[in-house]
């Protein structure tokens, strides 16, 4: 099986080479087959919910002609924000595995913490810090060069 | 000026005769002028992500040509979820104005009361409440028919 997260850092890579903050995101069949990968898009799109995550869900909700994706995974470089996590919980994945824990806009295990919500209907297993220190990297280089 | 409200309603009732979720949205500029109306899509467009908020953001957005809409206000229906609140405060909107509260979805004043968490960055003026019940009895009829 591919290594999804060196897909999600690639999509990140080219999103900052487009000047979007480096977030790249892959969503998987249980099968394995890849149904989308995404960078941020949010200035390119002009569109406030173009994130990474929120891409590949609406790119594989299309494929699949269906708006959820139950026994689907998503491999994403950053923690998930809020808007993000609850739309992975709207999509019934299976699984989230993230790379770079994001403390100031995180949901997952920062914040919202929306899994842990009695709002909550949904919530998949979650593996955090896989590849981290690429990932944090990437972005750290990216606000380092905007300042 | 007119009432944002009532035509955030009759996006509702359009949805609900589409077999969608009835809640309705409006996306209003500093001036009055609507920039966005929507109902919730997510059946018909295949996405979990095609909640009235997130269309009305997103089609604003692209006619203002930024993913910010600071000074613009939202009417909806029904209180936001975690999704759409965190979507409104990435586009940084003035006010959210909201019908019926969500006791089991809502993270305005339920939930992840995402406006309050330390990784919210930008928090509207809230009004909740107004025309509360018939927003309410729309939902109740809808779910009643399922059933």
């Amino acid at each position: 099986m591919p290594n999804f997260m060196e897909i999600a850092l690639q999509e990140a890579e080219a999103a900052a080479q487009r000047g979007e903050v480096p977030v790249g995101a892959v969503l998987v069949s249980s099968a394995g087959e890849i149904l989308a990968r995404a960078g941020n898009e949010t200035e390119a799109l002009r569109d406030p919910t173009a994130h990474a995550e929120m891409l590949a869900l609406r790119i594989a909700a299309s494929r699949r002609e269906s708006p959820r994706l139950a026994e689907c995974d998503l491999y994403v470089t950053l923690e998930p924000c809020a808007m993000c996590t609850a739309a992975i919980s709207f999509a019934r994945l299976r699984r989230v595995v993230f790379a770079a824990y994001d403390p100031k806009g995180g949901a997952i295990e920062h914040g919202a913490r929306f899994f842990s919500q009695p709002t909550c209907h949904h919530a998949p297993e979650v593996i955090g810090g896989v590849e981290e220190r690429r990932a944090g990297a990437l972005l750290k280089k990216f606000f380092a060069l905007k300042r």
